[in-house]
């Protein structure tokens, strides 16, 4: 099983990435690098009728394609020891990308850059996170 | 109409809220500050069977409670400008308690603090944001 | 010798904690948590004749009692992998307090708090950092 | 006078840059980017004779390349907000180089990326930090 299908298989198996409904697009072990796709959906409404997306659905994607990022690299699905958020723009009425890249992958811990961008390519929000790399329990 | 009732309306306004089905335990905008209740969901799991509430949708509840204890103060819903978020342990078969207070409210931008307890009140994640208290556009 | 005199040594061994001044005031293996003290001096002037702290000192002391906060857990000096620095208000002409705190001390990592006052308890800055608490290369 | 030369003179009247001895070796006002050299002190020193950079003189270099992506926007030196820095590897008997590029700048804030390189092009920290861009206290 490829790396990309093993990852397909870990997303599908999360209650939490089903509500959320990403599309693996790209994922390059050499980057290490990971993009999703994620749909817009009236339940990540910030305000009823707004068609903005919550800042807390865009934590969440961000948190994951972090993650997957991690992913890419060690083929094994590790836990956040912190993430940062910075919103740029509200995103409203569009699908959104995210775009996950390690800056830097070590023995313990990797750092990941994820730029959220919208339908027009825009940031909307960048991502900075602190992902476990290695097995041992923090 | 109080500022708790004002709050809940607004909770109630929002299909992502919605979907996390959180409980205002607590306003006191002398801190400012909030407490949040969020109860357990299996749509939250991190992976199927494991009761472990994802790091995203933890990621939501606490850029939530930070907008709340800046609502406190302004009596406004206003946006996140960054978040920060570490990951103490993981929260596994447990309701949580969001406790958020601002550090700092000044004209333009508040800053606040959001500890993430489990049933035991040991913190699973701890959360620092930057919120607008004013409504120009950034 | 005590850990705060070992913590001393470690201070005075280090030409750029030499150019801060820095003080121990307290050491809490408990906590853990840590004091400085950090005296005003015209060096770490914003503008000449401002008596304003450049916000690259305060990072720097921020920096130095997380360590030390780790420190007071592990007794030995261990390195920064993130940090996070919000400012509150300008610190002009005061001495500096900085009380450090960790949230979390694991195996691997920890997390520390630190509150920058001036010489009336306001908070200049506040600090969170992550810290590595065992010996092995990132 | 040039923005190039407003902006030296401002990090001439800094008794801290001074200290510092940055130079600035690039101003780009439609990035809005900026690029600056600091040459290895021994005044920086984590340990005595060890030549590596401590974090916090690094955190200084990366909060000043920050704001100064923001003055090549502005033309105004303005305060910083929050930052976050990644240590990523030691920087050890090198020069090291900082390149600051704004991600956005709005009518308040703006949002920038710091990376700090060794003499090899390595990254050995990277920055984010958040700058006022308009003049109003916060």
């Amino acid at each position: 099983m490829t790396d990309a299908a093993k990852l397909r298989a870990l997303m599908a198996s999360s209650p939490f990435h089903d509500f959320l409904g990403l599309e693996l697009l790209d994922l390059d072990p050499a980057g290490p690098s990971v993009t999703l796709g994620a749909k817009w959906r009236p339940g990540f409404e910030r305000e009823l009728g707004s068609k903005q997306w919550h800042g807390g659905v865009l934590a969440a994607v961000i948190d994951i394609a972090g993650a997957y990022a991690a992913f890419a690299k060690t083929g094994r699905g590790l836990p956040t020891v912190d993430l940062r958020i910075d919103y740029m723009r509200p995103a409203i009425d569009t699908d959104l990308r995210a775009e996950a890249k390690a800056l830097r992958t070590g023995r313990t811990l990797g750092t990941v850059d994820v730029a959220l961008r919208d339908k027009n390519g825009a940031i909307v929000a960048a991502g900075r996170g602190t992902y476990f790399t290695q097995t041992v329990s923090a």
